[in-house]
Parts: C-alpha cells; sequence; structure tokens
C-alpha cells in the first residue's frame, strides 16, 4: 500500500472534486490550517513554519490560538474556528487537531468550509470518523485520517516543541474512497515534521491501537489504582518496575475516556483477551511450570517490540564461550581480560566438557555486534574460543 | 519498630545463644561469608570489601565465586559452598544471596555450620524461610531476613557494582524470635552498602512486595504475553507507553516462577482484586463516566508513590494566574516573559472573570518550587497576579 500510494505522490495524477490544482499540492505551496492548538496542533505548526509552509492556527479558545502562535507555530487563522474567516481559497491543507470526542464533526465541518482543501486529523480512533463523515454524506475523498505516534505529559500550546515528532511513527490511513494524491498530500505533511510514514487501513489502525496503546494504558490504570488501597508504608517498597508499569496511569483521564468511547470494540476485544489470560494464570498459579511459562510468553513477546528507532530490541543475548586453560589463576586472568575489552558482560557461567575434561566460560552480551566484539578482543588476548 | 532496633544498634544488650562478643559485631570487625556469588552477593561484597570489610565468597558453582573474587568483591572462601572450611570461627555474619528456592535450606544449614554467627538473605519472600527455619526447629534467633530492592536485567559477578543499593530501600523483616542486636548488625550491613533501611513484619512484607513488585511483574508479562499475538506491522505503532509498561517483562522467568511460588497466596489475592476491576472496567466500557473514574484513580494512585529518594512524585500542577491586560500583544507579551523564565510551562488556559470583564492566563507548572519562580519573575517582568 505504502508503494501504491507512493507513485500517486510522484505524479499526483488523481484530483478529488473541487480539488487544488496538483502542482500546488505537490509543490507544498498551498497555506495550512490547523484547528486545536493544543501540544499536538501548535508543534505541528512549529515544524511547518519551520519548514516554510504558511500555517494559520485557531482554536475554540482563541487566546489559545494566540499563545501558540506566539511561540511562532503560525498566525492566528483571522476569522477565527467556527466561522468563515477572510481567504478561504488559500487554504490547502486542514489538520483538525481537536480533542477526539469532536474529530468527526469538525473534520465535517472543515470539508464544507473549505471546498478545495484536504483536510486530515490526528485523532487516536479513525473508524468513528470516517463513519461520522459517511453518515454527515460528507466530501469524504478530501478526508485521509491520520495519527502520530508522539504526544506528552505536558499539554497545550507552550509545551509544543518543532521536533515533537521526529523519528516518531505517523500513521496516515487511507480509506476505501480515498484520494491517492491527497494521502501523498498529508505523507508530506508528516513528513516535512520529521516523522517516519506507516500506511494502514481505518480498520487496522484501530486494533493496532487498542493492541499495543488502550490496552497498556487501561492495565496501567488499573494497577496504578490498586495503589489507593495499598499502605502508605508498603510503598516505599516499590521501586522501578513499579514506575515503569504505572508511568502512564498519570495520563489526562478526559482524553483517554474519549478515546477508549471511540474504540470500544476493539478495546474491549483485547481487554477481554487480557482477562482470559489473567484468570488462567490464576486458576495455575500452584504450578510454577505454568506460570514460568506465563512470565517466558511474556519476554518472548516484549522482545519482539520494536526499538525506538524501527531496530529490533537487543533482547537476545548471544553467549562468547572461552576454554578455561588448566592452570592456577587463569579464571582470574580471563575476567581481567574480558574488563578490559570494555564490553558489558550481561551473565556468566561455567560450562564443563566431561569428555575432555576441560571447563568453559560462558560470557552473554547484548547482541551480535558486543559479541563479535569480544570475541576478536579476547582471541587478540590470548584466549581460546570453543569450537 | 525503626526505633526500637536503633536503640538496640547502640546498645546491644542482647545476645543469641552461642553469640559473638557484642563488641566485634558493634565496630563491624568480624568476617562476612556470601554464599551465592550473582549480581547481588557480588555486588554486597564489593560495597562492603570498599567500606573496609573483611569478605569471603561461595558459590555452588566455585568458578563463579572466583569471578566475584576477581572483580574485587572478597576471597574465595577455603572449603567453597556446602563444606566446612578452615576457620568457621572467624565468620560474624553469613549473607545468603542463592536463587530464592533454596534461600530456607540454605539458610538453616548455614545457622548450622557457623554457631556463633547472624545469618541475613536477600531474598524477595521472607515467610517460607521462617517457616522452614521453624520446621527444622533451625536457632531462628540468629536469623535476620532483609530485601534489598535493586536489580538489574543483567546477571552474574560480572555485573555487580559496589554503588547497586545506593539510596535504594533496603527492607529488614524482624520476625517473633527477633533478636535486636542481630537485626541491628544487618542493619549495618545494609547501611554499609549505601542503602536506606525499612524495617518491616515478614508478613507485612511479604504482603507488601505481592502488591508492589510481583502484581506488576505479572501485569507486564501478561501484557507484553498479549504481543505474541499482534501482527508485526501493528507492533510498529507501539510508543513508550507499551515499553514502559512491559519492560519488565524480559525479566528472567525462572527466577520470578520460584518466587511467585514463595508468594503463591498474597500473589493470589491481589491477581484476583485485579480481575475484579478488570472485569469491571469490561462491565462498564460503554459508560465513559466509568471509563474516566478509573483512569482518574490511576492517575491517583500513581502520584502516591514516593518518588526515586524519597520524596513525593511532582504528579501535582500548581497554577501561576496572570491578569491579562486589554491592550493588543498583551497575551504575546506574557509569552515572551514566561518563556524567558525558563520555567517548564505544563499546559496553559485562560479564564474569564465575568464581572470584571478581564481575561486571565492560567500557567500550569509541576510543584510548588517552579510555580514560586515563575510567579516572581512574572512580577518582577511586569505583570499582575490574580489576587
Amino acid at each position: 500500500m505504502s508503494q501504491v500510494a507512493e507513485g500517486a505522490d510522484a505524479s499526483a495524477p488523481v484530483l478529488g472534486p473541487g480539488g487544488q490544482s496538483a502542482p500546488d499540492r505537490a509543490t507544498g505551496a498551498a497555506a495550512v490550517l490547523i484547528i486545536g492548538s493544543g501540544l499536538v496542533g501548535a508543534s505541528i505548526g512549529l515544524a511547518l513554519s519551520q519548514a516554510g509552509r504558511t500555517v494559520h492556527l485557531s482554536d475554540a479558545q482563541p487566546e489559545i490560538a494566540a499563545a501558540a502562535a506566539a511561540m511562532g507555530a503560525g498566525s492566528v487563522w483571522p476569522g477565527g474556528a467556527g466561522t468563515n474567516g477572510s481567504g478561504p481559497d488559500e487554504i490547502g491543507l486542514v489538520v483538525v487537531a481537536t480533542p477526539p470526542a469532536v474529530v468527526g464533526r469538525v473534520v465535517a465541518e472543515q470539508l464544507e468550509r473549505f471546498p478545495g482543501a484536504t483536510v486530515t486529523d490526528v485523532g487516536s480512533v479513525k473508524g468513528p470518523v470516517v463513519a461520522e463523515l459517511l453518515e454527515r454524506g460528507a466530501d469524504i475523498a478530501r478526508y485521509v485520517g491520520s495519527h502520530p505516534m508522539a504526544g506528552s505529559h505536558r499539554a497545550g500550546p507552550l509545551a509544543a516543541r518543532a521536533d515533537l515528532f521526529v523519528d516518531r511513527t505517523w500513521v496516515i490511513t487511507p480509506h476505501e474512497d480515498e484520494d491517492f494524491a491527497r494521502t501523498a498530500e498529508v505523507e508530506r505533511l508528516a513528513e516535512a515534521c520529521g516523522a517516519r510514514v506507516v500506511l494502514m487501513p481505518v480498520a487496522d489502525h484501530d486494533v493496532a491501537v487498542a493492541q499495543v496503546s488502550h490496552l497498556p494504558q487501561l492495565v496501567s490504570s488499573l494497577v496504578a489504582g490498586r495503589l489507593n488501597a495499598v499502605p502508605y508504608q508498603h510503598l516505599s517498597l516499590a521501586g522501578q518496575g513499579m514506575r515503569d508499569v504505572t508511568r502512564i496511569a498519570a495520563s489526562d483521564p478526559e482524553l483517554w475516556a474519549q478515546i477508549v468511547a471511540l474504540n470500544r470494540d476493539a478495546v474491549r476485544a483485547e481487554l477481554e483477551h487480557l482477562a482470559t489470560d489473567l484468570a488462567d494464570l490464576i486458576a495455575h498459579l500452584d504450578n510454577t511450570t505454568a506460570v514460568q511459562r506465563v512470565i517466558a510468553r511474556g519476554r518472548r513477546g516484549v522482545g519482539g517490540l520494536p526499538g525506538k528507532h524501527g531496530r529490533e530490541q537487543a533482547a537476545v543475548w548471544e553467549a562468547v564461550v572461552i576454554e578455561i586453560p588448566d592452570r592456577p589463576g587463569s579464571l582470574a586472568e580471563i575476567f581481567g581480560s574480558a574488563t578490559r575489552t570494555g564490553v558489558n558482560i550481561e551473565d556468566v557461567s561455567i560450562e564443563h566438557d566431561p569428555v575432555r575434561e576441560v571447563g568453559f566460560l560462558s560470557l552473554a552480551v547484548a547482541g551480535a555486534e558486543p559479541a563479535a566484539h569480544l570475541a576478536t578482543a579476547m582471541v587478540e588476548e590470548g584466549w581460546t574460543l570453543r569450537a
């Protein structure tokens, strides 16, 4: 799908009804109107303004748009939000960055208000927006949903940063009635913000965020909720594990209740899967092998998460196995050599070869690259690797 | 309880049967034997060695003890683990740092092997150790359980660090038959490692770790386990939230299965509470107010967690409210001033006074200290705070 859209990007042959001229969009010259000037809207405004685009800002609270403008995110749209301002013809792209619950309505309004413009949104759930547009008979070919996977515990335009989206995933969700040129236009928006574009159909997107975003949010909230029943003295035993699991529980309840409401069915399915797994764990808690299997399954799962910049996480340890010469003090010498290499040793174990009566020291390191470095360095120090 | 034990620390009036002389223990001069030279054992050895204590190291695998010794954690105990080495009289304190499943047995063995020594352990669950000692008729007055709340995803003696316990909580768990002088001796051990001592009865400790450590571990494993069923393309949408919730799912399955087995009843109670809360959330998922309440409850819970160094987390935002003068451009000037203060603005909102027809800009910052700084700086810049 990415390739199809990228092909369209280059030639831009398809135009929606009332579409602006292709060259304007292809060069990214058309002005952008951002509706909703909070953290995400203002950060997009900052990134696009720094990329040389003309950005107008609007907000239900005009002072919030003024704040974003004062940050350098663009200029306040003359007519304000909800009214027809002057010069609607110049707006080529509208970005709806309002609270999730009103995205569908605002997108429909903007499609009507700017009959030539492409309209996108940055909300966390996409299906209900498409459903609302279809229900209202909106010109849906000019709508392209998108979802930048970035945020902050801070909020509002003063927390905005031009680099909020750099190297972050920005999902673009083409729908059945998509217009490839419009999709390509939103791709360029995401790329101008420094994000990595992932194209994904609307339904898949909503299931995916239920799995990788909404489920951990609710689980974090439930675990953190239990802390209210924990005596204060017990809380002093909480370590980094509890802090990590509950960090996102500090998120905004109103925002998250809106997101969950919009993605209810997919979220319910994930919660029910988890409830089944939890009941299963409770039922087999007396069986140490079963418990170990649950933890091992989790370890496999987390090992499959892509790394921060799309690389695989180095969850797999590699072993470098060194023969222990049969002379006094040789083990201490091996450790000395290993320490000098500067490679982080993740674990160490001893293996014996019962036939040859020789001992081996197995040094575990995180990933193939440090393993190769350690192996080379140890050979240079005069040690023999196991054949 | 802490005060009682600290009083005992100073005077050390009580001695267990076969006890070593009080002055020896009070000066911390007696040698320490560490059984189990993995990450925790070797790190204790490093810290105590650097504090000038005499440390002997032992391990079921003699090469692991040799590795810890090569790291500087102490000297290898001549006789090795499980045999009577030379000079048992000089050992005043034995630290059992073996895998959790065998702690009870090894503590009993060491109490018998060194009839004058205090024996402690560093396992994650304390009740079963006490139960096993009572069952074996061991000299339990010389046993003091302890639990340093520190670790690493790395393992083995080569990952050991002298500062592993610095500023971490180290729980000491006196029991019914405790000997105050022995408890004080283990307190000094923890303090020599730089840890902050928390005294807690055995039963409370095991419930507390079920609540703040074992529950998040199992929940993290369950959520991470679900990732095995998530299509790879969907995983690319995972952000920092999922990474935080599942970080500890990478923990060692065998170790954690042992811990869960030892603390089964308390863990079961926590899992059942969570299952009830989860079922309740699923049942009310259509009710946005109910969902919002669950997330708000979690936010309250995480706000109650003590900070990394025992301080409260700055989860509460303070507002600095500034009057917006009725002249063009004043808002932009206020933002300019606020930015110059260098204080991180967490959120911004506008308030109107319907009577005076004046506007206020509310700037939210994280905590009382930055709020005071911002307020002072804004007044210096010539703005008026709301009275």
